[in-house]
């Protein structure tokens, strides 16, 4: 999320810590690893990821060693990255609860038609066509643009599903972003489209989705895209343009799927899939290997009397 | 659905196209080609289906090419079809967003037991001892018969998932159908049935559906059915009576369930299925032959060793 | 559930069936087979459970033959054990729909927040601190400790999916019980979690459940466990502390998971798993196993067209 501007030293002094770099350099937003721009505040707290961090489009890193800083950045050097945090989220994003209908600073199109019971958070734009029918629940900082038709209480915008094991139990990360569904997206019944953790889930123009459908926190869904009735993708998943899904498909989170691509029914997806290809299996292979496979299987039992 | 009886020649005006056959025969109805009888204007518009439209039950054929005209029967000759078709539909039935809680023309017996922020279309109609809990969503068209139970925050009869690709995108079919659940079916919690296209969605006397069940538009359940939680179907499915779906059981679109048919949790159904036999795998198949499978899969690891 | 202290002879009075055994003796609660206590009256209709129910903690048992009564207990003969017991649960607890958005005897915590549309059936206590988003509907006897947070459009406590076929079709079980979430249980949007037949449906401290969850009646689960999106959990499970179960997981009924076990995506549980190990498939076996059977399969299509 963008912030309003500060400094490197204001940030280290909320959260009470150290700085290796420039204390006066300019801090213009925080955001989670998967989301960062130049400006931005990020957060790394395991080895592994050190250099992913350190070397991502992030300005400050709140890091838990002290390690070389890299040219024209800063590092904030934290007990506790992940806490210190969700503590500057919480400092610029507090929590609020919503106690009318329609949330703060929403805008709603006068042309958008509104079923009865639909419930709408804070720092939302609803724009012109749009449709929500009864039940929906949109969280805060969510943008539907043009046309966009949500159906019956489905849940647009609820916070991410993002927690970090600690010895007193799952401490939950903060979230604060939200979600985007471009012009023309179709969502329909009953279906989670998780509010990203700093940044946004997008859901690209055009694309249509079934009943029953959940969207993780901080995907990405390209235009054009289809999705039949109990579909699965988890966080941080980049789906490209013109990519169908079958129903009961479940993806895992940090994959790609490259544009045209087409997952048949109850097929889990585990690896990014190529552009074009046709996929199928739990986990999921190219059509052409699966059902070779499936053939080859039908054969096995007799094969094993024999030998 | 049916619409007020009227002519060819005055559908034929409707979207300005000319006719081959009668314009004066009668017209008193408008179906997609699942539904079609006597009467109805039903439409192709690809070669595949032209024989499946002129052989139909229905009277009158929106078609995009000149063929020869079946006996007794009328052509109307389109450019576009589907939407030609899509026209006609919105035509007869038009879309009006509903305001307020219960909509225009539905009629709730008085027994019916209706729990808080409940939404009912327009032109339904709620039978004696009816049970609707609380957030229950019910659309336009719905006929729930005696002694129905729906769920909390179910949605029945939100408009198909049905769509048309076409170079600036999808197109959907506009839905006019709607639910009719029989006497005694019980639905559980946040399952969602859509609407008939033109006709309607069945469930069939005291069938039973457990939690967060989709059933797709113009399927056809039958009575004394059990469906566990987490189960899809997908559209235009016939499923007969005293048929056992088990958990996230998913089944494709266009087949036949037969009477008594038992599907063990999580399979696959992408074939009609025979009646009184149990099926299992994704995709699935007789028990007898999936379980001598599985147990050759796990004979094969060790075969390969020796091979 | 517990009843105002009673006698074997009123409680036959009620379903006007003989004893055999102490009148006398004192009933303090009725229970099904999977949560009966000592004090309770519980039935049985079918050979196969007979010794169960007998040698169970249950005092009093509905059962549908005349046989020997164990020490200490008392046997009321029943010639329709389900009936009867359905006739006295519905005695004790009858079924009062909810006209009011929150039901008698419940307990909201000053501190709670509640979102808009939210229901809350009869008998609740909702702790400190409790959030409760847009849309949740809370069933009767339903307790959510300190710090307990419910997605929006989640249903909690809504009645189980268990009936008994007869000829004329399927009779429900009278639902009796409520649900029990421990402090610090997050449950994310669209969830459902069923009540328990006649005790409690249980989520112990600190889990966190992601969306589109099912938990069926009389299931419980651990401390600090883990659930992705669009797992299903039959009825009558135990999941002991620290179970991780990944997205579409499915689990049939009266198994148990025990502590520290993994469950991967899409993976169907039918049998009881083994503390600490992690699991795959449909059936689901350990990750070693199953992944060499896969590694196998890939080698097969070569291997039969070299045979």
């Amino acid at each position: 999320m963008k912030i309003k501007q500060t400094t490197v030293e204001e940030i280290a002094a909320i959260i009470n810590c150290p700085i290796i770099g420039t204390p006066d350099q300019m801090v213009t937003g925080i955001n989670e690893i998967h989301q960062v721009e130049a400006g931005d505040v990020v957060f790394v707290d395991h080895p592994k990821y050190y250099d992913k961090a350190l070397n991502s489009a992030a300005t400050i890193i709140i890091i838990d060693k002290e390690v070389t800083c890299p040219k024209r950045k800063s590092l904030i050097i934290s007990q506790a990255p992940f806490d210190d945090y969700n503590k500057l989220t919480r400092h610029f994003s507090p929590y609020k609860p919503q106690t009318t209908v329609v949330g703060e600073n929403t805008i709603i199109d006068p042309s958008a038609t509104i079923y009865p019971n639909v419930t709408i958070g804070h720092n939302c734009t609803i724009g012109k066509n749009v449709t929500l029918y009864a039940g929906v629940v949109i969280g805060d900082k969510c943008i539907l643009d043009k046309s966009v038709i949500v159906g019956p209480n489905t849940v647009i915008g609820h916070y991410a599903f993002y927690y970090k094991k600690k010895d007193s139990g799952y401490d939950r990360m903060h979230t604060c972003g939200g979600v985007h569904l471009h012009k023309n997206v179709e969502i329909g019944a009953l279906c989670t489209i998780d509010a990203g953790v700093s940044g946004m889930t997008v859901i690209g123009e055009g694309t249509k989705l079934d009943n029953q459908i959940q969207i993780g926190h901080d995907t990405t869904v390209g235009k054009h895209c289809l999705m039949a009735a109990n579909v699965g993708v988890a966080g941080c998943v980049t789906i490209k343009d013109n990519v169908t899904l079958w129903g009961q498909v479940g993806c895992a989170s940090d994959v790609t799927l490259e544009d045209g691509v087409t997952v048949l029914a109850q097929s889990g997806i585990g690896k990014s899939l190529e552009a074009g290809k046709t996929y199928f299996g739990s986990p999921c292979d190219v059509v052409r290997v699966k059902f070779r496979e499936l053939a080859a299987i039908k054969k096995l039992p007799e094969l094993i009397e024999k030998i």
